[in-house]
């Protein structure tokens, strides 16, 4: 692999324009306010409605879609409903989590719930997903025979599913005392795995890859959804604040159960691991709680257990990915793409 | 018309076991936490998953769906796997209305994010619209041509989008001064009628039906979700506890401004339409508060308002269906389930 770099590899800028303009006219205009505040997440338009110009998200799951259909040997063109409804169904999940987690700021920008009420933010993640249900439909009409959109449509959503059963395990294991690393993987890979691996196999289907293509590509996405929580994880903990937006240890101190957590637990010794679980057991962390929660993270060499485990799933997605004999270019560029987000740091 | 009757016309029980078997299949079964709770909300099993015998739902949009597929000369069968799509978009519906509105029982059992928190239930309702979404297209595999499968997912989709923007103006509403019954209607159309008419367009499309046919029933669909909600504002306030199983006049105690509410600020003396908006401008309300609401609402008779309304909604939908020329059993059948959504007592 080649070396790691935090800067954007050119394959996330590529499809940059051709994703953000189909994005965009998927949302509808209009002054509905339903409307209104899917623009304002979006980072299209500020809370009364005026356009921002610039700002926008790493659309990672669209860039993985279009480069699967790519590498099968299709147009990009030919996969961008696809890649517009991933990307809508992960914001739908985006504002839902936000009113989860309550946090009230998302990319230094007040988030829907804070600005117009929970039940407001409910509607508006739901509407996301609805879109992206119309959006992948909409292709029989334009790109591809209706049998496919079927499949393809079908594929969207038995992904969100699994999506939504990793969530609800995620919840599940937070009130957990014992979670495995093993079942920490298992449930990421549901979690942020089920819709990556479902952007690569949208793309290659799309793209017009064979069966086993497609099946390689839902394997490496899997992957790489893993180890890209895997890096969000260490970021969550000891990500540079100036940089991510959020709160030193943030998901500490939010006692997120997390991959370094779930690490320690199993790895510490049992006085340490007992005194981690009595911290994770409080209502509320003092300075000194999160800082002794720390320490037994880092006397598990936490931190690094997870970035090697994601180089892990790194090698294991770039493997498989090897056996589909891709082209020079698509190779080049899904290694550039897997050691950014190793090595990202927002 | 006929004699209102709050009793259950046959045609509400006619379909019953057909549509609670195929609505049973559609939830998966198995130990995982997010089904489970599922199968609690649908009242198939208790908190701990035990199996509950009895107890269901009225499954009205499954019901209307496999009348206008028949009406339209099919085979209920053919329209069953978008009766039951219907069923789980309401109930998607129904978890997130408990988590925005705060209720903690529904049919006198703990509501989803009363017995397993929040973001389960935001999940849980997820999960619901996603599984429609999964059924709709599963017809592809079963009953009709891809094209019509297609059609058919699209046109759920859709009017899901409608049914939300309907919630989004709703609560939209409660926080503006004035809303004018127009409006009001307006907004209940997409929020109660959008997926009533999708059911009846779904299965007059499904049943064969000719596009005329199918824009009928969109119609009818339509009135007789507006005539469903305000059914459902009347019982709101006026309601005989015992039966709905909510507090006395629950909606005034909640400020929610449903139809007589509207109505009464529209046509009361400006001294009482300033009282009652004071009232509503309260954070909380006294008893005093909810008796002189109530006598505000008395003195514009909301209540007959609202009944006259819906009775002239009723007339307007079958007046429709009556240009239709359906056989003289679907006719009957078709105005005895107006006459009971009139007169419903829960």
């Amino acid at each position: 692999m080649s070396q790691p770099s935090t800067d954007f590899p050119p394959v996330l800028t590529r499809y940059a324009d051709m994703v953000e303009t189909a994005l965009r006219s998927a949302v509808p205009e209009g002054a509905a306010p339903l409307y209104r505040a899917m623009r304002y997440h979006m980072g299209w338009a500020d809370a009364a409605g005026a356009p921002i110009p610039g700002a926008r998200g790493k659309r990672l799951r669209p860039i993985l879609c279009l480069m699967a259909c790519e590498a099968a040997g299709g147009s990009a063109k030919a996969a961008i409903s696809a890649a517009v409804a991933l990307e809508l169904v992960h914001n739908f999940s985006l504002v839902h989590d936000d009113v989860q987690d309550q946090d009230r700021e998302r990319h230094q920008r007040p988030t829907i719930w804070a600005l117009w009420g929970e039940p407001q933010a409910l509607i508006v993640g739901n509407a996301f997903y609805a879109l992206a249900c119309g959006k992948v439909l909409e292709m029989a009409l334009l790109q591809v025979t209706p049998d496919l959109a079927l499949r393809a449509a079908e594929r969207l959503v038995q992904s969100s599913l699994e999506m939504l059963q990793g969530q609800y395990l995620d919840l599940e294991f937070e009130r957990r005392i014992e979670v495995t690393p093993q079942e920490y993987l298992g449930m990421i890979a549901l979690k942020t795995g089920a819709l990556m691996a479902c952007a690569m196999e949208l793309g290659a289907m799309l793209g017009s890859g064979s069966d086993g293509l497609v099946s390689i590509f839902v394997q490496a996405g899997r992957n790489i959804g893993q180890l890209f929580q895997l890096r969000d994880d260490v970021l969550g903990i000891w990500g540079d604040s100036a940089v991510t937006g959020k709160a030193v240890y943030t998901d500490i101190w939010r006692k997120k159960k997390t991959f370094p957590v779930v690490h320690a637990l199993q790895n510490s010794s049992k006085a340490a691991a007992k005194e981690l679980r009595e911290i994770y057991g409080k209502e509320s962390l003092s300075e000194d709680d999160v800082r002794r929660a720390l320490e037994v993270l880092e006397a598990t060499r936490a931190r690094q257990e997870a970035a090697t485990l994601a180089g892990k799933l790194a090698e294991q997605a770039l493997a498989v990915l090897r056996a589909a004999e891709l082209s020079p270019r698509c190779s080049r560029e899904m290694e550039a793409l897997v050691s950014f987000l190793l090595s990202r740091d927002r």
